[in-house]
């Protein structure tokens, strides 16, 4: 499976997970395409609207350009929406990660999986209603 | 051009033209093929959020089936955005309408060229802050 149909299985795993949990979710179609600021998945219900980058990865890192991180807080700052970045390493569930969270280079963004494990939200605690 | 490019390109004229006007906008990549609700397009700022269907026709009339009111109700309702109906025809420019606009019958919801130019809002009508 190449890697960019492993990437949108797992956007549409993520939405089904939504879906399930009760709120509403839809994936992009100009994601990494689109000349505007367009983040992976919309999720939302009457209270909170949530904007996602989504990776997934077999290694324990995974790598976030300076351009994707401005462009899913452009889009948030203007949509109204609360930016988080999902993460899944291999044989780990979906982490939730705020922009505050990621380790910076020079050049990027960095998730790594044990940083993931310490700070991340799994979908259950991303939208518990205490959050 | 096939219709489905058709529908593709007028729909990215719309996300350009909500962009150009200060909102941010998402066309769906299931749209049509997801087995979850997914309106064409998603539009919002920090007060509004507008989900969106969109149809192109060259004829004077425009039908929509009911599964799609039905879903795009669904998703709006969930999501927390408005529901709203973009149609445009030949030589027109594109209308917004409310799915209470819309004339009904047994099977299907019309939209047709003069009840659109009487009842429609045009984009800059619809996202006016007078609405």
């Amino acid at each position: 499976m190449s890697c960019k149909s492993k990437g949108i299985n797992g956007e549409r795993d993520l939405v089904h997970q939504f879906w399930a949990l009760g709120l509403a979710c839809q994936r992009s179609a100009g994601s990494g395409s689109s000349r505007f600021p367009s983040p992976d998945l919309i999720v939302g219900n009457k209270t909170r609207k949530l904007a996602i980058e989504c990776k997934i990865t077999k290694d324990s890192k995974k790598y976030f350009t300076n351009e994707e991180i401005e462009a899913l807080k452009e889009f948030s700052d203007i949509f109204g929406a609360e930016p988080w970045i999902a993460v899944k390493f291999k044989k780990t569930d979906w982490f939730f990660l705020t922009l505050e969270d990621l380790n910076r280079s020079n050049k990027c963004y960095i998730a790594d999986v044990n940083m993931a494990k310490t700070k991340g939200l799994l979908i259950n605690e991303l939208i518990s209603d205490n959050y």
